[in-house]
């Protein structure tokens, strides 16, 4: 079973609208994602296997829905450098209900901000 | 000039309540401060200065107006461990504009689960 | 040009044997996989993305000849949990030169511990 | 009693010479502490509280005799980053019976390229 489909789980939710609720585990996921693999040593080499295993990772945090992690800027061939938090640009579906919230984790160039936002919730 | 002031990043979240903008920055928080110190080398020599800079790192991310980190279990003298989430008791308060919501991450016995709820929104 | 064919960066190493650089670079890495990646949400699901990730990442490292990873312990199907160092397997071999040494990151049931170590030097 | 006292640990180092151990432990410690903090919020408030509890936090690791660390870089009052590995400089001394390693991880401007080496062994 899903832990968010356990009865002791969801009592814990009850005081959430589903809006608030989708926000609060679509920000959850968003910051556990930033921290965890930021660091990670990162050329062309293993671009591609990073940004599944970040994916196939957090598809594992309660109501993710859907999840797409795309790791930007211009790494070289033969050289790595350690994964910036300005490289990572994600997007990020999550459902509680009928209430679907789509995130978004980019960095932003007038902010110089790697900025973790709501585009939509429908 | 704190980032939460700025015009532009102000108009990413004009499309969020304040309930909703500050569950999600608290989630943010709680996933950040998990996967930021989960792992870390931990005794009972520096299980204060840790739950300190845990807090006073997490108080520069937006909104977050006062944090308590606790680390809980049986740590000894002379070994250590690696920090473990269920390990991790937090209570966090979030304000945006006049709300204010307190946020926990807590180990759930019956749910074997670290994990992060919204305590209360006022 | 990989960083540890640079002679900047080779002059730094001048002091050390062959050996010691081994054994020096494999700890490293051993030590930066650990910490970078416990705290991963794991499940069956994404074990083997996960194990080839950090193999993968690890390969970028200077001096890694070759890496295997296998993430061990009871996972289950629909539920998941934060890899803990317990819970890695690692065996990873440094070249310096005509030098290999062969690596290990181990959970030794005696000590409690996840270890590492290096099993032969070549 | 400590890790580093206890006979099981010990046999899996009698296939290293003091320096080879020394400069082992020193890689593994560097190593953690980069992908342990890397991500950090880091600001002019926090700097000094994480410093010292990334110290405190490593000298629980084997033969671990001291260790120094600052976080160097452009910090300001009121807006925060995340913790690069650029802006570490850590030293680090490491003891295993009568031999002592010193270490280092700093930014190498050459190199643009946060190195891990051995400053010497005595």
């Amino acid at each position: 079973m899903k832990i968010e489909e356990d009865e002791v789980f969801k009592g814990y939710f009850k005081n959430l609208s589903n809006k608030e609720r989708a926000v609060f585990e679509g920000g959850i996921t968003l910051g556990a994602l930033f921290h965890q693999f930021v660091g990670t040593p990162i050329s062309v080499k293993n671009k591609e296997t990073l940004e599944r295993a970040i994916e196939d990772a957090m598809k594992n945090q309660p109501c993710v829905e859907d999840i797409h992690v795309k790791i930007v800027g211009n790494l070289k061939e033969e050289e790595y450098t350690s994964l910036d938090g300005n490289m990572l640009d994600v997007k990020l579906k999550i459902k509680v209900e009928d209430t679907v919230a789509y995130l978004r984790l980019k960095y932003i160039d007038e902010l110089n901000y790697p900025l973790m936002y709501v585009e939509k919730i429908e």
